[in-house]
């Protein structure tokens, strides 16, 4: 397992990772398999969209903030952070990448991104990865 | 592969599966890899989030049914559980963990969830480890 | 790594490849292990759900419509499609599916499907094979 930090800038952001992913696929020395992407968070997440414009980045926070508000009727959790916790369970904890020849298979459109719900802070990802069967 | 079975006591429910999928790891004897957990049902589904304050999961519960309620016009499907179907692939039917000294990688607040959506039920839950790339 | 094309009928839809990836693990000769199917899209994505009554993908996608529907002010991607990158951020870019006896372990009623939201198009789809520790 490899590991490395990020900062994030405000309370919702999503910050590219696919370079340390990638540099944590190279080191592995992993020609052939899958590569697994984990944040041990509860208020951050993972997943795999668009890094071309970053106005889908933009679009995609604004829809978690008008789906997600911060503020519902009904809340209990003392920390006033309830909708962090759902949008990381919705964009989950880990995500998976196939490595071929060394590298990530990823669309020509698709970046990982670390999605942070409660910040700013400093967070982990770590990283694994899993060799794949023999063809 | 090796499963296990879980009662779950409500139509909505979240149940901490974190202790029985560490088993699961134990007696595989794996030390560096992969868990990956599968639940094989389409109105239940698998997430990671925090296990210290119980309050969380009640916002989680109460978040996705006021987003997702039972009854939607336009709602075809005859069982009337259409809002556990969604609810389900959310969620995801399944999650990984990364294992390392033959123990789950896992965050300070993160616990394992089965997630019941049209309970109560007894569910399965498969898990299955992978070895990792040796470094 | 093995691929399939997936040919989309319509805007958004749910097109089952369970037979896709059945064939994907038969031709790889893993007995043990775990299948991840990756699709290399922003506007797509993967999940499993029910493939019994298709009333269930009918109410998957009235859901997902009546939530993400496409205009939304504030938006700014040019394209107008960044109702189908939400979409396909919350269904996911992966699934994974243990297998056993060199076949998907499902449940009953569980099919693989790739989630269509910005087609008709030609999606690409990969599958990786993972082997499982020994038992």
């Amino acid at each position: 397992m490899q590991s490395f930090q990020v900062r994030t800038p405000r309370r919702n952001a999503f910050v590219e990772i696919t370079q340390q992913v990638q540099a944590c696929v190279a080191s592995s020395g992993v020609e052939a398999g899958v590569a697994v992407v984990f944040v041990p968070h509860t208020t951050a997440g993972v997943t795999i969209n668009e890094n071309a414009d970053p106005d889908v980045v933009h679009d995609l926070l604004l829809t978690l903030d008008r789906l997600f508000p911060q503020q519902v009727p009904g809340y209990r959790h003392a920390e006033g952070n309830s909708d962090s916790h759902i949008k990381a369970s919705l964009m989950g904890s880990s995500c998976q990448v196939i490595v071929a020849g060394g590298g990530l298979v990823l669309g020509s459109w698709q970046g990982i991104y670390l999605c942070e719900f409660d910040g700013p802070r400093t967070r982990q990802v770590h990283v694994q990865l899993l060799p794949g069967a023999r063809e």
